[in-house]
């Protein structure tokens, strides 16, 4: 399997990405890497590091940066890495799919315009993976950001990608999806949400289980999560950010209390250090974009090597269950459930 | 001061609510409250637990409970002691304000529908006081729940009634208002807020420092975060989600952990329990009622007594410190600031 990986972007590429390659190739004896980016500070990385043969360089001349506008970038630096690792891997069909850990916009922008819709979805989504009390149970929250402003085509669309993608990506037989909603009984929810709710009703290719309130997400008993960018973005952010305010508030709480809590906060460290990292959003899967002509993985920002090689990892695992065909045949079935 | 408290509704009434206003009056010399509610059970509370003379009881006959549907139990409830409560309130200027632990959503209708709004409002809100990172400092996020779906005239009623609000209850002079956002930089948001935000910039009663993501709601540097009822609704769940779920991670990692980690969360045990309160949202002030022409609180459904006295001691603060009548100032304001 080749897969095409941005070397650029990232807060610690292309070192990251680099070594994160290397760990790929290193685990997978079928993998071949192509890196997209600037020869000249690539191949020296890759040099002292990598003396097989699994790993190539497409030179790019240009960086997309997190300063970018994303849709000027996306026009103006054509021979970015990250335009040029979507292109590759639109024009040639061998390649199993593109990560990027560079500027989300971006991404989603290039996404669009050069990897293309898949025919019938209006709107792709941003797909993250989220932790959830039981252990190793992720769900997939859709969307989480690409679209502010969603219509209830959408949010059907999002709930049959979604379906598919956690059957591809986690194996999970008949996943559960729910909408977004303040309430869970059937008739609350805004305007969007009441009129998504009977369209989900009828997909007949999904699992759909009803409103599920944002306190519930977390439970392990959702599979796919569905709603607009906008509450999505909330949702998600909502979670980084209390989980990230509780974890200061004990350690405070420590701090300040008696020389035994202190004892106490130094012991369960290492109880503190696990939760740290399921809480966090980078130690998750990256996040996929659903809905174009191509498996495209985001790796979070500050993705070191291993996060950068689980998302290529990542990459392999969708590929091999066929996510874009699934999606494609699910498509198609939805339209005439909606005819109906 | 006299204030009517709604004796019926909440999980652990009419007992807690009684010995809440009991505490209330021994805690506030010229207080006086009014119980309203079944006589024949709440007579023996009171003369068991109480011999003084501020408080009495007026009887009513129905009680609106969780499962009643608000409009229909509003409309045909009308001797129920919510109804009665918001009702006596409105008909005699004597009383400062109401207090029910009973039924949200019925709640919100009886106040719309008995208290009215307060002229230039369309939409009343719902406003709880949430925890930060600093100690003893909340913020209170508006609407977060009574409506659904939005209008940008509405956010710009919340703000302002926020603004007046966090002024009167917690003397914050000046309080920073910023709206909800899935992006820090003017310019992001879905329709909704970027349509608002040049309306906020442009309410001179209000210090609007511009959006805010979800993940930094927590921090303490805003003081009234304004969105829809649905967004925040959102927000408030997957706070209380994920600081539930923090804690339950963090209990089974300690318990499946080694036994120093066990004997580390004995002596953090503290330090949790004092982080509980914080993050639960019970035992912060109750939610207000915004926009209705009358100081109407919320206590949470699970309220005991504690709770029901910090609610009617909220009630003494709005009513001290005039927040109808700051309200209803600021509000002719934002006219002139439209018209401009």
């Amino acid at each position: 399997m080749k897969i095409i990986l941005d070397g650029h972007g990232g807060d610690y590429c292309p070192e990251q990405a680099v070594l994160g390659a290397i760990q790929a190739v290193q685990k997978h004896n079928d993998l071949e890497i192509v890196i997209c980016g600037n020869e000249e500070v690539i191949q020296p990385i890759l040099a002292t590091n990598y003396n097989g043969n699994k790993i190539s360089i497409s030179h790019c001349t240009e960086i997309i940066t997190n300063e970018d506008v994303p849709t000027i970038a996306v026009r103006q630096k054509k021979d970015s890495s990250m335009v040029k690792a979507i292109r590759m891997a639109k024009e040639d069909s061998s390649f199993a799919g593109v990560v990027s850990a560079g500027n989300t916009g971006a991404l989603l922008t290039a996404s669009l315009f050069v990897a293309k819709r898949i025919k019938g979805i209006s709107r792709p989504c941003l797909a993250p993976s989220l932790p959830t009390v039981i252990e190793d149970k992720c769900f997939v929250l859709v969307d989480c950001g690409a679209n502010a402003d969603c219509k209830p085509i959408n949010l059907q669309h999002f709930a049959v990608m979604g379906s598919c993608y956690m059957q591809s990506l986690y194996g999970v037989s008949n996943p559960t999806v729910a909408i977004l909603s303040n309430g869970q009984e059937k008739g609350k929810g805004n305007e969007l949400v009441k009129e998504t709710y009977p369209l989900l009703e009828n997909t007949k290719s999904i699992n759909f289980v009803g409103n599920v309130e944002a306190r519930d997400i977390l439970t392990g008993d959702y599979d796919v999560v569905v709603c607009d960018g906008f509450s999505g973005n909330i949702a998600l952010k909502t979670i980084e950010g209390t989980a990230l305010t509780v974890m200061r508030l004990i350690k405070n709480s420590i701090k300040n209390g008696s020389i035994l809590q202190k004892i106490g906060g130094l012991l369960i460290k290492p109880a503190i250090k696990k939760l740290k990292s399921t809480m966090d959003v980078n130690e998750q899967a990256g996040g996929t974009v659903l809905g174009v002509d191509c498996i495209i993985v985001k790796a979070h920002g500050s993705s070191k090597a291993a996060s950068i090689c689980r998302c290529i990892e990542q990459v392999i695992m969708l590929a091999k269950n066929n996510v874009l065909q699934k999606i494609k045949e699910n498509l198609s079935g939805i339209e005439d459930d909606n005819e109906v």
